[in-house]
């Protein structure tokens, strides 16, 4: 299948190896995690997801959520869905899980997703999800697929892999264009899986006429948080050392003591090097997300100060930031009453557009 | 994943293949397209589904819709479904897909299927079908779909082919498993793939508790109806020369111009020898399953007709047996806010159990 080479819209440095592919890219890199473009404000329709893997860690809100929070107070339809659904393309102990779901539901309103203003959802109460993945997976090719790199990453050369960590790029396109999105919130690494989406409504829209939307990119100029003890990887939640992560409930002891047991070098003086000195440079980066200081500010503020007394002002920047939103979730937690309310209620008006959208598709594609 | 070997309930010679296999399997290979077994007589749910692929032919009929009619006499619950999900594994034509839809309703209740015994529903109408395919297919591996006959052949060596032919087995899985059908009338070519859906039971049971009952196949001993062009093939739909096949609405002169037509040899005796005699073999089993007839009788009755003239007697009994099916299928297509309602109804039908079934899974999945 030919398609025209569309042009980008607005395209930052780091991603100009897009222009190699050879289907449309529609890729908005903003600035202060931001989506306002000068070129198109036309309203906006908003989706991202994130797995309920338990409490997120201060990489998660600083690198996303805070920018969630941020993203429903422009006037768009926001729609953020807790995906369950792609949490058991690896094993997971069901009460686990249900108990995670409950704990992200309270750790994004904790961090500022108003029901009142976004559309917050469990994946699994919205059947359409499922259902249009199937439709998609029709249209999509194993070949397309086996080149995402996460799977290249995950699978090793053996192939071995489960089924779903191999199609669930097809889920999350389905996700992304059930609510004819728009725009979406994704992190640098998810780039790839955004142009499956976009080529899978190029495709869908070739053989059954325009319909959806192609979802551009929103790629926030956030802090990229590192592991506090191996600060050259990502601070995640599947690294085994609980004290490589800050989460979102660890009280103020816990985050001094983690962070006094942060990874730094044998330079005792606060400079920003990420080159030659990434872990004190993740420590001004954390600084700089929690306080909102330039990195020039902080290390000017923080000059003849050892590290090992540096950390504990972080330690500081951190808990006056977070603390707030600490107690919030722990307040949240014991009302399940409530959380259940939320997700039933977000159900609904994401069934309202769901059930809409997959109407259309079974009358597009033939099955009414 | 160790998992004990049962033994089979019963194995017919040509399923002893199976004994190989790491993971229990029961098989049922039923005589008389009847399901009756020495050993079980426990009330059964008896699922099957057809692609809406147009009009059937008299292999379909012979094969297996005249064993549907029959399974619904016997007190069991039986569920049919017309599998519009799988069609669109390979492209369609939506408005032709859409008639579709409506004919192989026709045809089905023409062919004695009745929706007050039996409940006949479109697969795209009731949304479990692929919530649950997600579900099994975070259990299934890659390796164990890629080793599947079908996917082999239609991916030859390059695995260009789309997603949804490679991951359609799991779908069958969950239309079969939603049901917790006990058995599946089936072919011969589908073994393997009933055989992943009790593997996907077993590994979804040894996880989250015992669940889903292992499907057993039903295996009638049903005639195999020949392509009338190729009969070293199987009549099909696929053959691009539709005098290869008869379909449920030709009508008599039409029958008889493509028996006519038939390949057999240069041997004008009537005798059955299906290794030597291909053409005329396959002639004297459709002879054979219009009228109730042996081969012994057909051939003794036949002694001294030409095989030319023989063509004329089979045309007569295929035109004996299928003509009121012709005439019902016919009027029901006419009808189309009869076929709706039936297919309205049967959904509603299926949709009650499917929501039950899927609504336990959720639970013990964790999504609830």
């Amino acid at each position: 299948m030919a398609l025209p080479m569309k042009s980008f819209s607005r395209v930052c440095g780091l991603l100009k190896f897009l222009s190699s592919s050879r289907l449309p890219r529609q890729v908005i890199c903003c600035n202060n995690s931001t989506v306002s473009s000068a070129k198109d404000d036309s309203p906006r329709t908003i989706f991202s997801g994130i797995q309920p893997t338990g409490i997120p860690h201060i990489g998660n809100y600083l690198g996303a959520l805070q920018q969630w929070g941020q993203l429903q107070e422009e006037g768009h339809r926001v729609i953020y869905s807790i995906v369950d659904m792609h949490s058991i393309t690896v094993p997971q102990d069901p009460a686990q899980l249900r108990e995670n779901i409950f704990d992200m539901t309270a750790c994004l309103l904790a961090c500022g997703i108003d029901p009142d203003k976004s559309i917050l959802f469990q994946q699994s109460s919205v059947s359409q999800h499922a259902e249009l993945a199937w439709v998609l997976g029709c249209k999509a090719t194993m070949a397309r697929l086996k080149h995402l790199p996460q799977w290249k990453a995950k699978s090793g050369s053996k192939e071995e892999g489960g089924v779903g960590l191999f199609t669930y790029p097809i889920l999350q396109a389905a996700d992304i264009l059930l609510y004819k999105a728009s725009h979406v919130p994704i992190g640098v690494d998810q780039v790839q899986h955004l142009q499956l989406a976009q080529d899978l409504a190029t495709t869908f829209n070739y053989h059954y006429g325009q319909y959806f939307p192609l979802p551009k990119a929103i790629l926030g100029e956030t802090k990229k948080v590192q592991s506090l003890r191996k600060p050259n990887s990502k601070m995640s939640k599947s690294e085994a050392d609980p004290k490589s992560r800050i989460d979102l409930t660890d009280p103020p002891d816990v985050v001094r003591e983690k962070m006094k047991k942060a990874i730094t070098d044998f330079n005792s003086s606060v400079t920003y090097d990420p080159d030659t000195r990434p872990g004190v440079s993740n420590l001004v980066r954390i600084h700089s997300a929690c306080t909102g200081l330039s990195y020039d500010e902080i290390c000017r503020q923080n000059e003849g100060i050892e590290t090992a007394k540096y950390k504990f002002v972080v330690a500081d920047a951190v808990i006056a930031k977070m603390d707030p939103i600490r107690t919030e979730i722990l307040r949240l937690q014991k009302d399940r009453g409530f959380l259940e309310g939320v997700l039933r209620e977000g159900a609904r008006k994401a069934r309202d557009i769901a059930e809409k959208t997959y109407s259309d598709v079974k009358k597009l594609v033939g099955f009414s």
